[in-house]
């Protein structure tokens, strides 16, 4: 029964904090706080637990937006959540660190996150192909990564990266309120060329897409000068 | 307009060999071929394209599956569909081959994969607390990874890890199509101390986890030995 344990831990892990950060987050994500009564966080901001059915870990229909669209801006939610938890405390020094001359820094993975929330929120909701080019030099850095990205992403604090997580994130989740499910679902023509495509999985893979470098950015962080040994 | 061309050489990368692959997949993840005439891949089988609602950029209710679940195993047919992707053609050398002292092998987080899929269905399925000693035995090093993992998982082909991974999940399909949506959104009282979590967070979970540790892998696999030069 080992690895029970091991998964406990791991949950451990996500929940570490979880009364402050559950608070923080939903501020963040836009969450409603309504239910409950009153409590403090660490910080003496005073703030109400989430309902129990706006629970993270709780993934189906949320109070107003349809009910595909509502689960899906759960695993939005709760994938965001994941990110903001695994960079919390990162100085300015450790978003900026290069893992070897090939790596995109935690800070520019962070940006790169924001930036593909942007371009999909461009290509599906403002009729557009891409970035204009004033767009594109704030966000083409990050969209691309790569030398681009390691010469222009830089010397910020982890506050910048948040704001930009969370100010196009509110845009989005705005917007997906305006939305139903026929349109989640519905096959986009004009997107791809060989196969199908629905609204669904672009929003679905702009979510997976931020668990795959949480995966990244969990190996970088492991690494950073004078942090533990990594496990993975 | 330039980073539309960067998404488009993105989904062109995920779209290499896409007829064949989605085959492949198909069969592997036990998708349906019935529509569609039949052609040849490149090894020379006979194969039928994915009807349309099926297309793995389709995420949405699947035949078979009650509706949320069957979006759910959408989701997680795209997400199988990239690992086995990202891993084809790897050579033991490779799935072996560790990046440093702390790492896991690529090898050891494939089966990883198919270690948190099945300790899932005996948590969800099988009303049990954890792997039993016989099974902790196989299972054990690729769930705990690290130290135990860098022992344990080695010497294998590729054919190994895809079958581990595909024979689990055939297993967590053909039950997930016995259970209904209600099931799916169900709070479960026994899973978790401070916070709810119902079947569909642990199965979203089991989904984007995947993502989590294709992130890892796709980093790795650009800096083995004689790989090119590395983006992310």
């Amino acid at each position: 029964m080992k690895s029970m344990k091991l998964l406990t831990d791991r949950r451990k892990f996500l929940r570490s904090g979880a009364l402050v950060s559950l608070a923080a987050t939903a501020r963040l994500v836009g969450l409603p706080f309504s239910a409950g009564a009153t409590k403090k966080d660490n910080d003496g901001h005073t703030f109400k637990p989430l309902p129990a059915e706006e629970s993270l870990y709780m993934i189906g229909p949320r109070e107003g937006y349809s009910p595909y669209i509502g689960s899906l801006v759960s695993m939005m939610n709760y994938n965001r959540y994941t990110i903001l938890e695994l960079t919390k405390g990162l100085t300015m020094e450790q978003l900026d660190h290069l893992q070897d001359a090939q790596s995109n820094t935690i800070g520019a993975l962070m940006m790169h996150l924001a930036a593909v929330d942007k371009i999909y929120y461009i290509l599906c909701f403002e009729n557009r192909k891409g970035f204009s080019a004033d767009e594109n030099q704030v966000w083409g850095p990050a969209l691309e990564l790569g030398d681009m990205g390691r010469q222009m992403i830089k010397g910020k604090e982890l506050p910048y990266y948040v704001d930009l997580l969370t100010t196009q994130r509110e845009q989005t989740l705005k917007t997906l309120k305006e939305k139903d499910d026929q349109w989640l679902l519905a096959y986009d023509p004009n997107f791809g060329k060989t196969d199908k495509f629905n609204n669904y999985w672009k929003w679905f893979h702009v979510c997976e897409h931020e668990s795959h470098h949480r995966g990244q950015i969990s190996w970088l962080k492991k690494r950073l000068p004078g942090m533990k040994d990594a496990k993975d």
